[in-house]
This record gives structure tokens, C-alpha cells and sequence, in this order.
């Protein structure tokens, strides 16, 4: 008998190719639906709702031992970035969140304290942007405990980011700094005794109690200033190369103007580690990358760091498909993007 | 150091009160949205859209080794069924689906054909009921395979299903037959050489793959028949206490009008097992309960035979809450209802 082949042979990217695949054949022959607007392959789908208006629904799901270790984070936590990561999946479309459903597997030996913090966590976080948890489930698992949510929200149909609608001459624009998050778990998972200094606490807490951008993604998509919008959960190097495949164009990467925090220059300077690698591939730092017009930079730096006071970084522009997605140290060309990013399944 | 309190020591009843009570003292405090219709402690969730609509969303968790296990049913009914038991909130909150979300965990060693059957199981049944998968996350689980969907639906407010609403004179009828679902997962555990019979098939089949009530949920939902109604996932007795808690009411239940279907009637001649408590107390049928003003009794009966060729059979009355759940066999009262069911987490 042929040996089927595992998930782990073509990792998570192709699988989520092959069932995509499999659903649009599907629904190619079975019956093909208008009121569908964004389906998979964004940060979140999104179908027509009220007349001129969009709901936007995205789900996500944290496992542990996959996604979070108990002895290195608290209930807390994993209820506030299970949030969070939802959260920003939404951001990510500039919608804004409305409501939450949320999904508990629970081995039989977890405390119910535990339970209470996870879901103060999720409220308490939920409740900066207004977003009711208004229903789920509860059932048991064996070992691990797994936690998902599913979050809708709306948003004006003209209003809506993409991952396609970049065009050629576009900024590639970043919020905030990146890589904290993947310096964070470095630091976790180090035996090394830095994780008391204060650029370490910072560090470690930008990896398990991220932020989302809503407000800065809201102000982005109500004002009309970006093209197109992805968040950074796998590393900012897969988030522009998603740009670039849905929009059909290349892009130049400024390695030298990946911004990066204090602390993550500090962990550099004791590290092995660089910071502007830590940036493009670390992964789960939660910002939003996007494109604007050229002409558009300077006004979206001024006002989002005016009236949200966060930090807007410009790391490259967008090119045409045949240049590929090249990546620049000082405005030399040092070579071709290496697409990685965290992938589930392959190791 | 005080141990803390368990999961195990409370049940999963009692567990879902505490983090009801959590939430609703949370917003109580914060704010108190009056958009939210319908929130935790219903099959679904429901809150207004545009207007005289209502959203209706549920979101369900299925766990390998706790909800179903790989050498006793396929990939294939893995998806068909978590779908099932998603569409059946969205049904008894007699709203229609339209939109799902799924999540799938998965150990690294899955086949890729595993996941393409699972999906297309979830496809199969959506399609039966026009309800687009429009989006979803894989990540990796260490262990287990974990199936999450978060499913989404309208109704008109007027048209609304709830666990409340039943009054004292209301017949109480459930769709279809009970205790098929518990009799396969039985005979699928026991290692007596039955399944082979073609009523064992029927049963076990029943459990692997049930058919949600959307069709019969619609008619008495756009017909506003029903005062009240639930799935019956946990047992008909369940399902009637539940109604009961909801809308401050009693009930009569009569133990041998309790439908079984004639695979059930031969299942109960070989082995231990009584029809009828199968029926109360088994759970994962899918069918309806629900609660009918008795001068539409006949009209509900009639309907759904003729439209949909559903056997609707009516298993007792709404009664004043001072008389409390009682039994009832042939007229003659045996017992208060004993208020068993499935429960997570407690053995």
C-alpha cells in the first residue's frame, strides 16, 4: 500500500493552498455566491451585510505546547493574546471588532481559577475596544489546553484593506517596532539570566501580551490613506511577500529601516541575534503593515503619531512583479527576499 | 498552600454558570450593550443587524479522544458531524445559516487526504443548507485533532427561538426519534459481533453522522408556532430542564410516548439498554424540542409530515414551576425527572 503523505512533508502554507483549492473547486461547481467579498486567503473574510456595509469574521486557535507553555505564561495571558491575535486579524482589514465567541478545550485537571483568569484576561482586553464575548463553548481535552476565538466586526465596503490593492510607487509602511516579540521567547527559552533586566521584561511582554493595532488600522481605513494592509503575525518578510502575491507586484525592503525598540537593540548588543532579522522574520509582533501612495507618507506619519501617538515607519516600496522582492542595506541591493516566516507542521 | 478547586470537582454545568455569572457581572459593571438580544446560556447567540434582524452565531469544539475517535468513525463524518452539531444551535434558535468558519488542529503526522476529507464532510453537509465556509485557521496541535467551527446565521426578530418562552398549557415535541445517536456509540464500544446487522448500521450511523433540523426549524420558526426551543445535544431531559430553567416553568414528561425508531426497538431486544431511557437521557440526537401552544398542536404535526415528511411527536406538557419535571408512564407519575445527561469533565 502507498504511505499517504503526512501534513508535515509540505508544511502549513501548501496545506492551506491545497484546501483552499479544494474549497474554490468546490464551490465552482456547486453554486457561486455574490454576497462573498473577502474569502480565504486574507487576515479575515468578509461578506455583505446592510447596503453598503461589510461583516468582517476572522478565528483563530491557540494550542498549548504549540503556541504557549504553561510554565512560562500565565491564564491571563493566553486569554489576552488569544484576543489579541484575533483582534488584529480584524485591524488587519481595517473593521472595526464588535463581538467574540470563544472556545475553551480544557484538560479535566485545570483549576477554575484558572479558567476565571483566562477569560479576565479575554474580557479585560476585549473591553479596551468595546468587543462583547457573547457566547461559546466548553468541552473537555485530553492533555492540552486549547483556546478559540472568533470575532466579527464590520466596516464600510469602500473602506476595506486588503492584501491585494498595492500599486507600483507605494510606501511599504510598518507600525510600531519589530521583533520584540520574537526576541521575547528567545529570552523564554534561554537559560541565560537576562530575564529580570527591565529591556527583558519589556521584551517578554510584547511576545505574551501583545496589543492590536485597531485604533491605528480604523484610522488608516476611515481616512482612505492606505492600499492595501496585512498584520505581522508570521514575521514582516512573509506579510510583504503576501502583499506582493495578492497585488501582483515586487517590492524593495530597506533593511536598514526596520525599526527596532530600545530593548531589542539591547538584546542585540548581548545576543547573538539581529535586530533587523529578528524584525523581517520573527513573527507574532502584531503591527500592521501596509502601502500608501508616495504622495500620502508624509500626512499618514503625521497624523496617526497626532492623535494615536504610535510610530509609523516607512521600510520599502513597492515595484513592479518582474524586479521580485529584493532586500537593500543602505540603499544597496544585498539579495532576493528569503521568503521564511514561522510555518506550522514543518520543523 | 490551599489546593485550588478543579474543573472535575464541579462539572461542566456549573463551570459554564460560573463563567456566565464572570461575564455578566464584568459588563454589568463596564456597560451593558442593548444590541446583544440573545447572549450566553442559549444554543446560539443572537444581536441586531439591521433592522427587525437578528445575527445568530454558535461556535462548537470537537476533540479527538473526547468527542469522537479515529478507529470508530472517518475523517469524512468528523467534518459532516462537527458541522452537524453547529447547524443544529443555529436550527433551534429557528434562524437559518449561512456562513462558517473553521479550525482545524493538527497532529504533525495527519494525512493530507485526512484533511481534505474532513473539509469536504464540512462542505458536503454546509452545501445541503447553501452555508459558505468562507474562512478558518490550521495551526498544529501536539496530540490531539481538534475541530472548531464558528457558524453564523439571520433571523427576524419577531421569529426568534428561545429556550425561554414556553408557557403552562404548551405541549412539549421533539422531531424525529431519540436515542438512536447513544445506542451507536454503544454498540460501536462493545465487542459484541452486532454492528454488522443493518439496524446497527442505522445507529451507528445516526451517532457518526446526524442530519441537523434546519429545514424543521425554519418552517415553525417563519410560521411562529413554537413558543420555546432547544437541540436536544445533551438529552431530551436535559433539553426540558433546560427549557424549564429558562422560562420559569414545570413539565410532564410521558415516558412512553418517547419516540424510538425501530433500529432502536431491536437494539433494546439484544441487549440491557431501554428504549425510552436512551431516548431521555442519551444525548447527540439533533433533534428538536420544543414547545407549542396545544391549539397548534395538530397544525405542527401536520405541517411538518406533509412539507418535510418529519415525524413530530409530542412527549408531554409545560406545567406550572411548583409541580416541578416530573415522569410520567402511562398516565401514572413514577418519578421526578432525574436530570442526567452528558457532562464534560465530571466521570
Amino acid at each position: 500500500m502507498k504511505k499517504k503523505k503526512l501534513i508535515s512533508e509540505i508544511g502549513e502554507f501548501k496545506l492551506i493552498e491545497k484546501i483552499k483549492k479544494q474549497i474554490a473547486d468546490f464551490y465552482k461547481v456547486k453554486f457561486p455566491s455574490s454576497s462573498i467579498v473577502v474569502g480565504i486567503g486574507d487576515d479575515a473574510a468578509a461578506v455583505r451585510n446592510e447596503p453598503g456595509k461589510l461583516l468582517v469574521a476572522t478565528t483563530d486557535m491557540l494550542v498549548e505546547g504549540v503556541h504557549f507553555k504553561l510554565n512560562t505564561t500565565t491564564p491571563y495571558n493566553i486569554g489576552w493574546k488569544a484576543m489579541a491575535v484575533n483582534l488584529s486579524d480584524i485591524a488587519a482589514m481595517g473593521a472595526f471588532p464588535m463581538y467574540v465567541l470563544v472556545t475553551l478545550g480544557l484538560p479535566v485537571n485545570t483549576s477554575i481559577e484558572s479558567v476565571n483568569n483566562l477569560v479576565q484576561g479575554a474580557l479585560d482586553l476585549a473591553n479596551r475596544f468595546k468587543v462583547f464575548l457573547i457566547g461559546g463553548d466548553i468541552v473537555r481535552s485530553p492533555k492540552a489546553l486549547v483556546v478559540n476565538m472568533t470575532l466579527w466586526g464590520a466596516v464600510a465596503k469602500k473602506q476595506i484593506l486588503k492584501r491585494s490593492g498595492a500599486k507600483v510607487g507605494d510606501k511599504i509602511m510598518v507600525t510600531g517596532t519589530l521583533g520584540d516579540s520574537a526576541a521575547g521567547l528567545k529570552i523564554l527559552q534561554s537559560k541565560k539570566k537576562i530575564k529580570n533586566t527591565l529591556w527583558a521584561k519589556n521584551l517578554i511582554n510584547q511576545h505574551l501580551k501583545p496589543y492590536p493595532r485597531i485604533k491605528e488600522a480604523r484610522l488608516l481605513a476611515s481616512k482612505e490613506l492606505a492600499h492595501s494592509m496585512i498584520d505581522c503575525s508570521d514575521g514582516a518578510a512573509l506579510s510583504i511577500k503576501f502583499i506582493c502575491q495578492a497585488s501582483k507586484v515586487g517590492a524593495n525592503i530597506w533593511l536598514d529601516k526596520i525599526p527596532a525598540s530600545l530593548s531589542l537593540q539591547q538584546f542585540s548588543l548581548v545576543s547573538d541575534y539581529v535586530a533587523s532579522s529578528l524584525g523581517l522574520y520573527g513573527g507574532e509582533d502584531y503591527e500592521l503593515v501596509f502601502t500608501v501612495p508616495s504622495s500620502k507618507e508624509a500626512k499618514v506619519i503625521k497624523i496617526i503619531s497626532e492623535e494615536l501617538g504610535t510610530k509609523v515607519t516607512t521600510i520599502g516600496e513597492i515595484v513592479s512583479s518582474k524586479n521580485g522582492i529584493g532586500l537593500f542595506d543602505k540603499q544597496r541591493k544585498i539579495n532576493n527576499l528569503v521568503l521564511k516566516g514561522y510555518e506550522h507542521f514543518k520543523h
